[in-house]
C-alpha cells in the first residue's frame, strides 16, 4: 500500500533518504529551484497540479505545493497490538488525543521503544499521520512500535477498560500527583494535544489523571517531554530497583 | 548589547515575533521572494553582502544566506547564577557539553524550569546559541532560566566541585540506574552532545554517571527527553510524596 506525505521539509528528507519514491506531485505555483533540482536528479516521475485541485486530491491545504507517493509505513488495528503482547507481559499503551506535532510523535514512539511499550493509538482525524519526519525523529521506532488510528478514542477506552485496562490521564486539572498513580495494572496512558490537553470526552472516560508538579512561570512540559517522564514512572513502578 | 542570528526558519519566525530587528543583511545569492518581501514590509533595513565576506562576518557558513542583528538574550556567568540562588534552597545546575540542537536546548530551558532548576551552563565553544528558536521552544524560559556560557567546561566542574557540588553524568557506560543516585545535594547534572554524549575530560570528572533502563531496540533517549525524565527523578527524590 502507498500514501502520499507532504510538505517542503518533508519531501526534502524524503530525498535525503534510501526510501523509494514513485511520483511528486507539485503546485503549478510552487517557486523551490533546489527541490525541484533534487527531484530531477533522482528521476522521480513529477506531475503538476493547480492548487485547488491539489488541496482536493490530498484533501488538505497545508501541502505547501508538493507531495510524494510512498510506500504507507504500516499501522496496525488495537487487535492487532493486543495480540502481540508477548505472555506475562504487562501491556502499556500511549493513547495520543489530537497530537499533531510530528516531532512530538517521533519522539514519542522513540520514548515508547525505550521503555517497552506495547503501542500506540491515534485518532483517526486531526491526528499527525507517520510520516518521513516522525520516522526520522523516532530514529527507527516507527519500526518497532505498533502504531493505531481509530475512528473514536473514546470507544477505543470504553473497550479497552472492558478488558481489563486502566486509562489513566495526563492532566493538570483534578489530578494526582503522577507518582501516585498504580502503574503494574495493564495500562493505557492517555496524552492531549499540545495545545489544548485531552479532549473532554476522552477525558471524563480516564478512570483518574495524574499530573507533573510545575516549580516555574512555565505551566507545562512539552507533550513528548511530559509522555516520557510518565513512561519512565510507569517503567520504575513496573521494575523496581532491587 | 546586540547580536547576530541566521538561518532562514530563524529568520522568519524573528519576523513574527514582537522583538526589535536592527538590521538584515542578505547574501547576493539568497533567493527568497517572500523572505524579502516581509523584511520590506517591517521597514528593516537591509544590507547585500557577498556570500564570502558574510561568512567572515558572522564568522559561520550555515547561515544561509540571511542574519538579523537583535538584542541579546541575556547570559550570565556562573557566579551571578549561583548568587541568585535563593537561601535554603538546594542548587541545581545543568550543563550541557556540546548540545548543537536549537531545539534541545529550548525544550531543557522549558524542562528546567518546570522543576525549577537554578541555572544552564554550556560550553563556549562548539554549542547552540541563545536564538528566536531556542526562545520560542523554551515557551519563556529563556526568560527565567539563567544561562551561562563559559570558556572551559572541565574547569567549571572542578570549582563546582569544591563549592560542594556533585557533578552526575548521564551516560550509559559504566555508569548507575538513575534512581540509586543521591540527589539532595548540591548538583551538576551533565548531558552531552546529540551525537557523542559527553566528552571524555568532562566524564573524568564526573562524580559518577546514571543511566536510563533502555528495554527496546533504540539505544538512547532525545537529550532533551533524558534530561527531563532525570530531571523530574532528582525533582521526586529532593520532593518525596508525603
Amino acid at each position: 500500500m502507498t500514501q502520499y506525505v507532504y510538505g517542503k521539509n518533508v519531501i526534502r528528507q524524503l530525498l535525503n533518504s534510501d526510501r523509494k519514491v514513485y511520483e511528486i506531485i507539485l503546485s503549478d505555483t510552487l517557486k523551490d529551484r533546489s527541490l525541484q533540482q533534487s527531484i530531477r536528479e533522482k528521476q522521480i516521475p513529477m506531475k503538476i497540479m493547480g492548487r485547488k485541485k491539489m488541496d482536493a486530491f490530498l484533501r488538505c491545504d497545508n501541502h505547501q505545493g508538493i507531495a510524494a507517493k510512498i510506500d504507507a509505513y504500516k499501522s496496525y488495528s488495537v487487535a492487532q497490538i493486543l495480540a502481540g503482547i508477548p505472555k506475562g507481559k504487562q501491556p502499556l499503551l500511549i493513547m495520543l488525543d489530537g497530537l499533531e506535532d510530528p516531532h512530538n510523535l517521533g519522539a514519542i514512539l522513540r520514548s515508547a521503544d525505550c521503555v517497552g511499550a506495547d503501542g500506540v493509538i491515534l485518532g483517526k482525524h486531526r491526528s499527525v499521520s507517520l510520516t518521513p519526519t516522525v520516522a526520522k525523529v523516532s530514529t527507527g521506532a516507527i519500526d518497532t512500535i505498533k502504531v493505531a488510528y481509530v475512528s473514536n478514542l473514546t470507544q477505543t477506552c470504553k473497550e479497552l477498560k472492558q478488558q481489563g485496562f486502566w486509562v489513566v490521564g495526563a492532566d493538570a486539572q483534578d489530578a494526582q500527583d503522577y507518582r501516585s498513580g498504580q502503574y503494574d495494572v495493564p495500562l493505557v496512558l492517555v496524552i492531549g494535544s499540545e495545545g489544548y490537553g485531552i479532549s473532554s470526552l476522552v477525558r471524563k472516560n480516564c478512570d483518574y489523571a495524574i499530573s507533573l508538579p510545575m516549580e516555574g512561570t512555565v505551566t507545562s512540559l512539552n507533550a513528548s517531554v511530559a509522555c516520557a517522564v510518565l513512561l519512565y514512572e510507569i517503567y520504575a513502578q513496573r521494575h523496581p530497583l532491587k
